[in-house]
């Protein structure tokens, strides 16, 4: 079979924008830009630019990418010219390569919505194609409501398609805006457009997951002839979200009969980082990775029931679709089984530990694990935390100093001038070869602003420490997450933090308590520990 | 055309819970069993009676049903008698009415997985179904891997589900054990294996999600002619779940051509307490429900984009596909930053503020949210804060008190027993009706375990706060939700606050500081402020 081109169309940054609680940073948009390049993104949509600040901030500073960068907005209102149309003049403005317009398709939202012609609508989107095609752009068509206008009005449907087309859009794109439309409906008339004479080449698919069915209609859509499919990391998006490109990528190039017939952007070596991207983006938006999200949820291959498990033994592919490694993910059997302790094992040597088969202390850590996973805590990212428990139950840790006590103060007060400002003090004491050192810190960084409590006591903590001061010096917090979870029967605070060194060595180590305070300072101390064994061989 | 019978199939108590984490109560079994009912499933597969101690004692005590209650368990092993095979008789002793036999029919497992020939695994489905008649129970067979089976060796796979037929089964379940067929592959093989002379009224499906296409390849199946659909709630199940049943339900009944041309056992009537379901099972898991869960979700009929909430405003059906009181569920237009101004005056309304189009309060309003939002505010939760921020735009609020100073302390330190302990204490200073008042409170509740510094702080400033103490006495926090907007140690904290209130009201609201304290703090005094604001009327 001949191979075909198939192209990938990110939109995280802007549909993706329309999940409920999703509000990214410029800084975010950026980091998410460069993983998504990295990828093998071929269009990545950055937002709309004019319709709100960090949008129009992001296009500002956007980072180069191989990706062709897109810029969203909407076909020029009536009445005025494409020229003159200051909503389309926002969007030129951020000086993208590509600009996708979204425009109406279905007669009902251009009479209702709109309240305009038939006729002047085709004419706005004419218009505005052409606009964008004489500016040297790529044109990018979204027919919005597509499949309901389709169903309402098969020839204006096509007339809106074939209008921007003729204007010389690159791609016409069939939304399934209100996410409403069934696999098979969307096969049909995928098929029915091409064949009305509209080249699938031409032809891009945008679906919602109203019905849990965004992957499958994109993939009907691709079956059918279309060569652009859009989506979203995690499949974020308005309402249900949008077509998750996390499922899709893998199954594009992984599963039959699309891997032998497409070449995507993505490779197979990339494809290995897709877990990491997944969770990475939860990171950023502080949500909890889910679970069973296919391909990259923890628990995607995780074999619980009993006859599963032991086949697994024998032969992973009795139970797997995939080999979870082509992903990045691995496979999870349970801990109580002998499987549990080789997942250990495998885990200890990555950590540079290496442990026999059966030695006791396996059991041990196992056991400290789920006790203190069972208190809230969650090793699942806090490496570093995890190799200081591991080493502690084989006799392999060091203490280099005690915390004796510390105290924070934080208090909100008028200052002189009559302003409300807000103030920490730490003072923490440690006690480091025998002697007792007392440091005191407070919250206010260089500029005069107010860091609060946790700022203060790390500060004060890393002040201090005799001999070691000379080793940390070079790490800092380069984030810090708090989640409330369940530990036990009440709600308690989870503070995960990474750190990272002059090096570029990046780590991560959790707390918990039902006290933020206290479980930010257990993060600050094994960072601390975690660093101080890694590098301290030398005064030894 | 011809309405036919369509069967749901329930797995959630079996399949349901191989999910990670997931272990229910006999008493929990029941209640599901009892909702489940309740909702008009055909039947309802109870667990393995033998394979697990809370299965066998769930059949013991299984509630009586109008669904038929199945026990679920494995075809007799070779070389013994269907009569003989403890396993078997373990699953017959639950005395259900109808028993689903798990068998192979996949070549490749029987001869590797189980080690016997392939005319071995026939006769063992043969005598196990026909031991089943032979005891007057409808028999069911899942059909183990049945379409990597089927790719391998489709007359094998075939002549599985032919023993099982001629044995007298009343239906065969087409099962995706692993979750890798695709939807067309799934539509092909069902229309295959009906021509092949198995009548598609015996036929069921039984569809993972490993590639999120669990729903779709359902519905392909459905399509080619299988009459039966197996699926759990909220999609529980081993690795990424089993086909949702909460999404299958209301594609089965709403959309079409399935609505058309079945008839299912949930009643339209019964279809709008699904939401309610949903939440309860999510409820007795413990689990945060899934905002995005199709139909049934929070954030299912959620608008966030501006031109999408305005539309709405006209006629919901713009962006809908379905209302969302059929499935018992309830519209939200949130605010972002790209709410325009007829999405807030909706919002407005929701909080009892009605404002004339046009009144500049509008434009007002949304600047000061934008630019909170810049700050790393979020309204799209919280509505109580949104709704002070508006009515101080409006010239409706009310300054009850005025917080002049606070301060926290947060000590870890020994205490005599030389054991590591917690301790907060705040101050805070109010001015209420002209007067100073200064309350101080710690850390400790009732059982003498530290809550924290977030809760010293609540416990003061509520204290003492005059004529109003008594108005907020029954309001309390039921969750504080923490995210950083920005990493590092100079983040951003946002927090928000869930208060209850003793007439069972629940509210929201953020507050927004560099400091976690003074964030908390913040959106505390909100919290109280919108409480006041509520109750507060009698006094003036």
């Amino acid at each position: 079979m001949q191979r075909e081109r198939l192209y990938l169309y990110d939109t995280t940054l802007r549909d993706g924008q329309q999940t409920q609680g999703v509000q990214f940073s410029t800084a975010e948009k950026k980091q998410i830009t460069q993983a998504l390049d990295d990828l093998g993104i071929d269009y990545i949509e950055g937002g709309w630019p004019g319709a709100n600040p960090t949008d129009s901030a992001f296009f500002d500073e956007a980072p180069k990418t191989r990706a062709t960068m897109t810029a969203f907005g909407m076909t020029k209102r009536a009445g005025r010219s494409a020229e003159n149309d200051d909503v389309l003049a926002a969007v030129m403005n951020a000086g993208t390569s590509a600009v996708c317009l979204v425009g109406k398709s279905h007669d009902y939202h251009v009479t209702a919505a709109l309240g305009i012609s038939l006729e002047e609508n085709l004419e706005n989107i004419r218009a505005s194609v052409a606009h964008l095609v004489s500016q040297g752009r790529e044109a990018l068509y979204d027919a919005e409501h597509f499949f309901d206008g389709y169903k309402a009005n098969p020839e204006y449907a096509l007339a809106a398609c074939r209008a921007a087309l003729d204007a010389g859009a690159r791609w016409v794109v069939l939304c399934d805006t209100n996410g409403g439309a069934m696999p098979s409906e969307v096969r049909r008339i995928v098929a029915e457009v091409i064949a009305a004479g509209i080249p699938g080449a031409s032809l891009g698919i945008h679906t919602h997951n109203d019905t849990e069915n965004a992957v499958a209609c994109s993939l009907a859509a691709i079956e059918a002839g279309a060569r652009q499919v859009q989506g979203t990391l995690n499949g974020l998006g308005e309402r249900c979200g949008n077509a998750n490109l996390t499922t899709l990528i893998p199954t594009l190039l992984l599963k039959q009969p699309y891997a032998d017939q497409f070449d995507i952007g993505v490779s197979r070596q990339a494809l290995t980082g897709l877990t990491k991207l997944s969770r990475m983006l939860d990171d950023i938006l502080n949500r909890v990775p889910t679970k069973q999200a296919p391909y990259v949820g923890a628990s995607a291959f995780a074999h619980k029931a009993g006859l599963h498990a032991s086949a697994i033994l024998k032969d992973p592919t009795t139970y797997e679709h995939i080999a979870p490694e082509l992903v990045g993910n691995a496979r999870i059997i349970p801990m109580s089984n002998q499987a549990g302790q080789s997942n250990l094992r495998k885990r200890l040597m990555d950590a540079g530990l290496e442990v026999a088969k059966g030695d006791p202390a396996l059991a041990r850590i196992l056991d400290r694990i789920k006790e203190r996973e069972a208190e809230g805590y969650s090793y699942d990212t806090a490496q570093a935390s995890f190799e200081l428990l591991a080493r502690e139950e084989l006799g392999q840790s060091t203490d280099f100093f005690e915390v004796k006590r510390y105290k924070v103060t934080v208090e909100r007060r008028k200052n002189k001038y009559n302003r409300m400002i807000s103030l920490s003090e730490a003072v923490v004491v440690v006690k480091v070869d025998g002697e007792k050192r007392l440091s005191v810190s407070e919250s206010m960084d260089e500029t005069g602003s107010d860091r609060g409590p946790v700022n203060a006591l790390a500060k004060a903590l890393a002040k201090d420490l005799g001999r070691y001061s000379a080793i940390i010096n070079d790490m800092h917090l380069v984030d810090f997450k708090v989640r409330i979870t369940q530990g036990g029967t009440e709600a308690v605070t989870r503070v995960i933090i990474d750190s990272e060194d002059g090096q570029g060595r990046r780590w991560s180590t959790v707390g918990v308590s039902a006290n933020i305070i206290d479980a930010s300072f257990e993060a600050l101390l094994d960072a601390m520990r975690w660093k101080l064994m890694r590098d301290s061989g030398a005064l030894k």
